[in-house]
């Protein structure tokens, strides 16, 4: 029951078992590289059990992660790996950083999904990143980098159908991979409205972080209501 | 003789002749997006004796560019090009902007060249993009940008050659292409210590804009010396 990693958002211990690993998700929440912070009593809660769903829902689409099974409220279990440290981005719509990067509109569709890739680094502020910056730093070479594109695509697929069911508009999101004790490369981290972009169809009311980044609303009821509509589908 | 553009360091006018364009260089030299900016007598001169000479080199070994000949001192025609907004920058050390993107140490090698692509945009700062971004943005398709890094590694392989008979390195050096009035792609701007990286072999003393840039040394000197050992040549 060793601390192996403490994120921002969550606690990854070791096992008893060989190759698993339990997170627990913590209440704290982050905005602009933690230059804003708080805590914000069961985020960790919400966040869990949204993103046990999503990697659920993945798996019945055929997309492996790490996810084993939710353990509790707060903890899931997962299978090991070794996290590739890169955020893959996947934008459907213009929001966030790229508005001002390329002086783009914000809701501006895209014709076709964008994937982007950015060097998790804390120090460097994670800074975008392009294929070839990934093979001169040793991230990931030729064949992984096509594959977590194309990974990334399939998820977004997967996301904007059950977002639609919803009536809700994914603009954008994060995600994370990892490779196994088999180098074999697994969706992991999360994916939950910390990690999203998501909008209302009509009002463009906002289902994530940025109620909390922009203090437009209150996060727990964002993303209970979030959780509830991912429960009714 | 309109003047068709005005860059920050030189002024491009049209001729009597249809697809031919006449550039004056200019003595203004600027660095860090015009933060710092000043009137140097006598760069204008040295920027384009380098370009034309390194254009001549260029040709001599294959590689076609806007240039038709050099017209003055300070003066050159070139064939009418669309200018396509990127930056293309090459790397064969890590110095620059790319230390503190990614962490890297000065003078540190790469095991390949790495191409980049910089939007030119004033307004947003000329901010690194990706092939995907510039496919977004309808600056250029696949095949274009495959043949803009492929062009800009084989200019990196004849000016390595020169500047290696000059006791020199090329560390990096950014070029510009533009599209004829038949849409070819053709190298076209300038060339020169402005707009490359170089470094003495032993001493790693600097031949380009990183004496104005850092204030260690004067751009003049600087310049004249390196045009004295590219004329030797």
């Amino acid at each position: 029951m060793t601390l192996v990693y403490e994120g921002k958002a969550k606690y990854v211990f070791s096992t008893d078992e060989n190759e698993v690993y339990r997170i627990q998700y913590k209440d704290e929440v982050t905005a602009g590289n933690g230059a804003k912070k708080d805590i914000i009593k069961g985020k960790g809660r919400l966040n869990n059990l949204i993103t046990s769903k999503f990697f659920e829902k993945l798996a019945e689409s055929g997309v492996n992660s790490h996810f084993i099974s939710r353990l509790s409220e707060t903890e899931q279990l997962v299978r090991k790996v070794d996290i590739i440290p890169l955020e893959v981005v996947v934008r459907n719509q213009a929001a966030g950083s790229i508005l001002n990067r390329l002086g783009l509109t914000k809701g501006q569709p895209f014709e076709t999904p964008l994937v982007e890739f950015y060097y998790k680094s804390d120090e460097l502020n994670d800074p975008l990143i392009t294929e070839d910056h990934i093979k001169l730093l040793h991230i990931a070479d030729d064949l992984e980098i096509q594959i977590l594109k194309e990974q990334a695509l399939t998820i977004n697929n997967i996301l904007i159908e059950l977002m639609n069911k919803m009536n809700l508009l994914l603009v954008d999101f994060k995600i994370e991979f990892g490779r196994d004790h088999n180098g074999i490369i697994l969706l992991a981290d999360e994916i939950s409205p910390d990690t999203c972009r998501i909008w209302d169809k009509t009002t463009h009311e906002n289902f994530d972080k940025d109620v909390y980044r922009e203090n437009t609303g209150s996060l727990i009821q964002t993303y209970t209501a979030f959780y509830n509509k991912l429960e009714a589908l």
